[in-house]
């Protein structure tokens, strides 16, 4: 892949999004897109479109433009979901419920392996076809399975200690759905955070 | 509140974290703060706040910073916090349970007010306080209660459908958690999506 290592941060979050529109037109049966059609489907502008596929390499050919489904493969590859990476879920409350459940972990280069939690309410329960382990369990767990990424949806008042656990443990991924800054952790793990809160309050100002 | 109007989209989205880490320097006690001693605690630059700040005309003094709990304040009043919208949840599986039960709605200048399902298998059922009403009980709610927001937590196949239904029943405001393009309802409401999908994507990105 030409020129990847430049790729800034603010252009990966876009992929996905550029991966999911190229699927979906590809599922339609849309072989081709120019940048122009593209941009209007995805309300951006056909210029940061062309700026975001340049930066590796660039795909569409002047006059043709875009292949949907060769496109939306070599994105895909960028973003390495031609690589399956294991996944744990830590919390198996309503949210971790409904990540493991509703994820589709499978369909974006990862695999969901294991489910744990520390209430014994719930141990031992099953869960999109996991059964619920207890944290005790974690340990050995990731001894036999090389673990890549763990999914925090734990209270905020164990997500510290968690996070350093698990840590310990070598998982080198964590997607953290609980409240709480991590920033100390960036040099030891790659995070990224889903913070629904600004999302609601994005929306909040918008209905203003 | 100075020049609000011209405050961006990207600096709205930034705003919610500001005031995260402003609540909670606060909620430490700390004072006031430097934008430089800020910038590190968020991992921004010093001017990049200075820039955002002085979009609806800045609160830091020259040689004192700012004070946490009042700069945290504006913020809030800016994100309409101050003003308590009526919010339902449609889809009462685990993902719409999670959100009802985790959100801190109340937190957020927001009530959730309702939770709504089609399956016969959970309508009378309760989450986090609130009795899980049948869809067809969805049009009597809305003419009777102001709702602003509603949280879609429902499978992609009836996305389309139940955002026209909404948008009918006079509901300006859509958390949308479903998969699916919802671009061209942009005109009819405000809709933030949140595309969990980009976010595991991104991870997995800068894992490799």
């Amino acid at each position: 892949m030409k020129r990847e290592h430049q790729i800034s941060n603010q252009v990966i979050k876009r992929l996905p999004r550029y991966y999911r529109f190229l699927g979906e037109l590809s599922a339609k049966g849309i072989v081709k897109i120019s940048s122009q059609h593209l941009a209007e489907l995805m309300g951006i502008t056909a210029s940061q479109i062309r700026q975001d596929l340049n930066c590796f390499g660039g795909f569409g050919q002047q006059g043709y433009g875009y292949n949907t489904s060769a496109l939306q493969a070599e994105i895909g590859k960028i973003l390495g979901l031609d690589t399956i990476k294991n996944v744990i879920i830590i919390g198996a409350g309503n949210l971790g419920k409904a990540i493991l459940s509703g994820m589709h972990f499978n369909k974006r280069g990862f695999e969901a392996i294991g489910i744990f939690d520390s209430s014994e309410k719930v141990i031992g329960t099953s869960v999109a076809g996991l059964t619920v382990q207890s944290m005790d369990e974690l340990p050995g767990f990731c001894k036999k399975n090389n673990v890549a990424v763990a999914v925090l949806c734990i209270p905020s008042t164990t997500l510290r200690e968690t996070c350093e656990t698990i840590i310990d443990l070598g998982i080198k991924g964590i997607w953290n759905f609980s409240h709480g800054d991590l920033s100390d952790f960036k040099d030891k793990a790659v995070i990224e955070n889903v913070h629904l809160g600004d999302s609601l309050a994005a929306l909040g100002y918008n209905l203003k």
